[in-house]
């Protein structure tokens, strides 16, 4: 993949001159220490590449500014991949701004033009799922998709592996001797609801689990509806060892119900979540054992992707990461 | 206030030629329809106050850019200002770029730089705590701050009325027939428990309203400290009947506290939060009757002040928003 009619970048700089863009920046900018032919080199392979310099008044020039396009409404999820993406480029390197769509995909669209036009060096585009999303149109600087990977293969995107990490709940379950295990799923129309309850079907005998019900209850992604599934499987003949649950905020709605059916967590049952949100994960009683999606992983690698664009080494495709199993109190 | 060394915006060729900044917009990127008289006198207002049109690949050339620099981790607080923002200038009027300091003053005048380097059209600073702050260096741009006010007189702010927010909750329950309230704050080192507690402990009498104890019980923002303050309301020998809380989670940990000891509310006891921060008011158990801070209006007048400013009307000093109650199930 490459793009041919983007402007030139401090990267495609640095590239042509054999040093960071870190250099560059200072070599442009008159900054810092630096040696006299090194100064001269990288300012002779700007001049070759037509290098646009940051304008004069701008004390920031020659840092590398990417841009994050989200559609998450409280920001709990796109916080966590900027501090990552910030991360990813070192300190003083590189500004996130994010730009909010709301969801919308026209706004999207508008969202991602405007940094466009705001000259950023990259754009990473998050979605509040996950799963296959439809492609943008292309720009004249790079774009990864982050949670939601792009349905075109030519696209970069950088997706959590909801898969693995269910198999860290089931593989924790083992661990502690578990037999029956119950599911409590989001609703059946969320893609992350759907594929995490299927790796649980789908891998529960591996570990030797057996679902109580043979299948995982759908609801909703609310504590409402934890409680509402802590009663149900109270009233199921077969004996449940571990709950797991497709978020956080059901995992303690089901500690709260079975608290107060006077049922000891972990003693009588363990309790897992999914997303390690402190709000629920720290605030359930106890607190919560949980699966951690690594968001600010999840931004530093996107952050690696853009950079390796800008670089003109961009690769196609989907980049997978593994989640982390957080051990609290309720396991 | 001006700005002397300001490029020229799409506000001042509005000015100049007596029109809206979407149709200085439509006139300069050819779009739309327009009376050619009208396209003429923006185009010469244009070219006489050197306004440097935006480049041609530009699809949104012509759209205020206004950047927002926040230290909410969780974005739960700009989220909805940042929304505010974007409608105060209409739809596809403005464009708003979120950068995060992370708390940090080093990193939010990096920010502020960033994006005046970028060319935004003005820059609202948010800080994630109330009260005074010191004031950023002048830009090239407008500056507002939002939530916590600048110290210096002469910039622009725009902060929620706290205290006209507790006086709606002390109004609430003279109305409700209560006399004995008692408050649980936030840790007192911040100013925002601190203006709480204090407008409760002054305005009380006014409404015939008894605090026991005489004073506010300071704690942290936690539903675990929630929770130990009801423990503690529940030994003293006077009655209570209203507990007014400083923030919703700590309002939460009271409900929770209270229902465990076989408390009623709102039956034996009322509660009220602070924030309407739907994560703990909906999911209290009842419901929290809470105040909320309207973010999305502290949003719209932060942008309204910045259209001000960017048109070259600003006015110095702090506009300060009136709260709201929400009446739910714990009153």
């Amino acid at each position: 993949m490459s793009f041919p009619s983007r402007r030139v970048t401090l990267a495609d700089v640095a590239n042509a001159s054999g040093v960071s863009i870190g250099t560059v920046s200072k070599a442009l900018n008159n900054r810092g220490q630096l040696r006299e032919d090194t100064r001269d080199r990288v300012l002779a392979a700007a001049h070759k590449l037509g290098f646009e310099t940051l304008p004069a008044e701008s004390s920031s020039g020659g840092v590398i500014t990417i841009g994050l396009v989200t559609s998450d409404d409280i920001g709990r999820f796109s916080i966590p991949v900027m501090y990552g993406l910030e991360d990813s480029f070192g300190p003083d390197q590189a500004s996130v701004l994010i730009s909010n769509s709301r969801g919308d995909l026209v706004r999207e669209r508008h969202c991602v033009e405007t940094l466009a036009s705001r000259n950023v060096d990259g754009i990473v585009v998050m979605t509040n799922h996950t799963g296959p999303r439809a492609p943008l149109p292309k720009t004249s600087v790079p774009i990864v998709y982050v949670m939601g990977q792009s349905s075109d293969p030519e696209d970069m995107s950088v997706v959590v592996d909801q898969v693995q990490g269910m198999l860290l709940a089931l593989e924790h379950a083992a661990n502690l001797g578990h037999q029956n295990i119950a599911y409590v799923a989001g609703p059946r129309q969320d893609y992350s609801a759907r594929i995490r309850a299927q790796a649980v079907q789908e891998h529960a005998p591996t570990f030797g689990l057996t679902l109580v019900g043979d299948r995982a209850l759908y609801g909703n992604w609310s504590e409402a509806w934890g409680r509402q599934a802590a009663q149900m499987l109270r009233q199921r003949v077969e004996p449940v060892d571990m709950v797991l649950c497709g978020s956080d905020e059901i995992a303690r709605g089901v500690a709260d119900g079975l608290r107060e059916a006077n049922i000891v967590v972990p003693h009588d049952v363990s309790i897992i979540g999914f997303d390690n949100w402190a709000a629920a994960a720290l605030n359930s009683r106890p607190a919560l054992t949980t699966i951690d999606m690594n968001l600010e992983e999840l931004g530093r690698a996107a952050g690696a992707r853009v950079l390796e664009a800008i670089t003109g080494n961009s690769r196609p495709g989907i980049d997978a990461l593994p989640c982390q199993l957080i051990v609290r109190d309720s396991t």
